[in-house]
This record gives C-alpha cells, structure tokens and sequence, in this order.
C-alpha cells in the first residue's frame, strides 16, 4: 500500500466511523433513548464490527483498546447529532452517502487486515463483511429490532462485491491502489444505486410452523 | 478416542453444521428474510455455538477460519433450503430428527474440546452447552424473538444430560466410544421424547413490576 | 490494595452476583421462562459483563472457566428467586439496593483489572462500564427488551461516575482504600437518589424515517 492510500485509508475510516455513530443516534431517537444511551449506541456501531471482528480472529490489542479516541470522537458524534438532528431531514441523501462510504471502506480495511494475518480468500471476504455489517447489527439488536441487514437493499451484498473486486483485482496483478479504488467505487455506486431504485434481493417467504 | 469414532464424529458434525443451517433457513423464511440475510444466517446459526465457545475459552483459531468450507457448505445449505421449503412440510419430522442430532453431536463436540484443555467438570459441560445452545440462540435474537432455548422443551436440558453422561460415562471407567454412544443415545431419545409428547420444564411467572 | 479491602471487595462481588442473578430470574419470570432458562439466564446476567470485558481485552481465563463455582451460586441464586418471588414484593427495596451495589462493585472491578493491564484512563473507565452494565443488556436482550440500560435512570452514568471518582481519587493522591470508598458511596448514593425522585437524562427523539 503506497503512503498515500494508507493515509486516505485513515481518513476515510474517521469519516466512516463518524458516519455510523451518527446513523447510530438517529436510529437511538427514534426509540426515545435517552442522552447516555445515544453516547453509548455511537461507539458499539461505529466500532463494533471491528472489535467483532478482531475477537472472531484473535487480534488484540483491539483498535479503540489501542485508540482511546475513538471511543471520544464517536461518543462525541453521536451526541452532536442530537443537536443537528432537526434538520437533518435536509441532509438525509448526504446521510446515506456517508454511510455508504463506511461500509465500503470498513469493507475494504477488513479485507486488509485477514490479508495481513495470511487468512484464506474466504476468510478475508468474510471479515470484510464482519467489519462492514456488524456493527450495524449490533445497533439494530439492541434497539431490539431485526437487523435491517437481514431485510435491507443489497447491503451485505455490497460488501461482499467490495471485497471481491478489492481482493481479486490484487489476486489478478492490479496495484493496490488501484484494486482499492475499483472496488470502492463499484461498491459505493452499488449501494447508491440500490438505494436510488429500490434494488433488493428476493426474499425468502416461509408460512409453515415450525414448532 | 479410536480413529473410527473420530470419523463417525466427523461426519455426524457435517450433518449437524447443516441441519443447523437448515433451521436457520427456516426461520428466516418465516421473518421474510431476503436470499442473502438466509445465506447469512445459516453459517451464524450452525457455526455461532461453536464460536462463542471458543471465544469464550481463549482458543484461536475457531473452526470455521482453520477450515472456511465450513462458512460455504453452510451457507449452501440455508440457500438449498429456499428451493426445497415448499416440500418441506413433509420433512417436518426428519429435520426435527436432524435437529436433535446437532443439538447431542454439538454438545459432545464441546465437552470433548474443553476435556482437551483440561477444564474442570462444570466447565466442560458448560462447553458442551454453549456448543450446542448458542447457535440457536443468536438466530433467534437475530430474528428478535425470545430464544426458543429459553421456552421450550428440554433443549438445553437434554444438553446437560448428554454432556453429564458423556463426561461421567468416561470417569467411570467405561470406553470412550461405549459413553458417546451411550451420551447420544440417551440425550436424542430424550429430546424426541420431549417433542413428541411435549414435556417441558415447569415455568416461572412473575407478574410484579420490577421498576 | 490493603488486605482488608481486597477481602471486602471479594465478599462485596459475590453479593453483587447474586443480586444480579436475582434481578435475572425475576425478568425471566415476567417472561413466563422455564426453570432452565432462569437457571441460564441468571449466570449470563451475572458474569456476562466481566466475560465481554475480558474477551474484550483479550484476559484468559474468564473469571467462571477460573471459578466454576460461580456459575453454580449464580445459577442457584436465580433458582432460589423462584421459590421466593411470591414475597419479593416486600424485597423490592432491598433488591434494587443489592443492584445498586452490583452496579458500583462491578464498576470497581472492572476499573481495577483494566489498571493492572495497564490501560490508558479512557479504558479504564470503558472496563468499568462494560462490568457494571453489560450483563443487564445481555439480560435484557436475549428477553428480547430493549435494553434498559438505554432507557433507564442514571445506571451507565452511576457507572461512570463511579469509574471516574475511583480512579480520579487515585490519581490526585487518595490511598487507594479512600477513593474506593468515596466512589462507591457516591455512585450508590446516586442511584438511589436517581430511583427515589427518578431522576433521569433528557431523552432525544426523533421521528424521521431513515430507510
């Protein structure tokens, strides 16, 4: 990786980390939490698919562990969306492009870590979905509702698409930065796109009891 | 262990791994979840018990990241469950039956992992507990439900059972494949029992407010 | 750490466990759960957030692989709750006051273990949060609530404020016996203060949708 993409790297990954602490607080608001609870939901998102991931793999120190900050900075970001929030309705599409920045950089810098512990292809496309999705899980758990990424536009997909342009381009003999940037832009215009038509996976419809 | 019981353990893992997927498959139809929360869901149902066990007992690296064809063969089983659910009512009373072969293979599966760690006896069957239990319960609070393991007949008793005599079997003094045999045996007559005839353990209700 | 308080502060986490316990059969009797899923629930509830502070870290053992018999007398204290809950109405003040004291014991706990990690200050409170909080959200999800933590009076905060005032009073020069007992005075003080007038934090909704 070039100086220069590890650098854009890291400030894609606080845009992203910022980006899911704030979709964290709406997501707070909208079940009535209260202030604490808005400070704490932002680092579980906007972390947690990370610290999943490195407990999955064995890696520690994790990331906020090594980086108190981020703990700070995502706390911090969550709580100033309570003071935005009223006009966020105006920002939504920004919102959402945010989001999907995240995803496909935690995406990819997932990807990249499972590379750097000589992880099998599969194993490095699957934490790249750890890290992309899993926080956004946890955030639904815990407003006790069904992981929107179990029902939601092509999201998990998006990451997976991400990882396999992303590692394949590097399998196929494309310079990193090069793999890095085809991948995310075709994940970014993905999700973008799904968003924009309505892009969904069939759904899986299953009427008989069980039990 | 004699090599041939290793074997028989093997393959009967496989068909738990993917009767536990097929579950999955099964409950997320029944939330209407698309393809790919379906395809998710079934490698964080079959291979999730297993996980946190691990994660729990310090020991890296979990199964599924020693051997990714776990996470494919997994999740080929959820997706191979969309085709075939129309007839799955037929099948209603073999996938029980499957079922309860992962819940006895699952449970000696992790008492045999905490036994190699030396772990003392309620540590091993707590293991044997968290291997067959978990999985279960992350597919239901993924789904948001209350986890049947907390409602309904026996699950995690007949755990207890079998892990009780798979261990005690083996202190004593009986051959090791005479108590798995023995443990599964019992615990999969137990559960069927249990479905069959509805046993349950008795409830608790508690109506006062707590706050 | 003197003697004494390290004797006092064992004594102090086995009450602290059993309370939590306590609080966890009640919650699953108000559930309708069956006699094994209390006797589950009451160990997840009680050790769960010493458990993800330590996988979180990357600490092995866990305290219960160390001490099985904690998952005995935390299982058995939930179990005992059945037999008692038809008085417990009587116990209600007694019981939120053993929770209140869990709350502060767990948050020193954990603070301490993070110390003597060697962990920056921001950690160091986090682990006292993650003890004190933690095996409530555990409870209360796998209830399939949304958990109280997030909705309810001052408990993250207590634990806050108690992390800071116990590790703040070391660092200003307090013997360490000192700022344990002023942290936990206050924090306790706080709670029951919080539940007497219920106080709480402001509340931020939002009513937008997102998706």
């Amino acid at each position: 990786m070039s100086l220069d993409a590890a650098y854009y790297l890291q400030v894609l990954y606080l845009i992203a980390i910022v980006a899911e602490a704030v979709t964290a607080a709406l997501v707070a608001g909208r079940r009535s939490m209260d202030w604490m609870g808005v400070a704490m939901l932002g680092p579980i998102t906007a972390l947690g698919g990370g610290s999943v991931r490195d407990v999955l793999l064995g890696r520690h120190p994790l990331s906020w562990v090594e980086h108190p900050s981020y703990l700070l900075i995502t706390a911090g970001a969550a709580l100033a969306t309570i003071a935005v929030a009223r006009y966020m309705h105006h920002l939504r599409k920004l919102f959402l492009f945010l989001d999907a920045i995240g995803l496909v950089v935690f995406t990819v810098i997932g990807c990249n870590i499972a590379i750097a512990m000589h992880m099998p292809f599969i194993i490095v496309i699957a934490s790249g979905m750890i890290t992309g999705c899993v926080g956004g899980v946890l955030r639904d758990m815990l407003c006790a509702d069904i992981p929107l990424l179990f029902r939601t536009e092509l999201y998990a997909t998006v990451s997976i698409v991400t990882g396999v342009l992303y590692v394949g381009g590097q399998i196929v003999g494309l310079p990193h930065d090069a793999a890095t940037g085809i991948a995310m832009a075709v994940g970014l215009s993905l999700r973008m796109l799904a968003l924009r038509y309505g892009w969904s996976m069939p759904k899986f419809v299953y009427t008989h009891t069980l039990h």
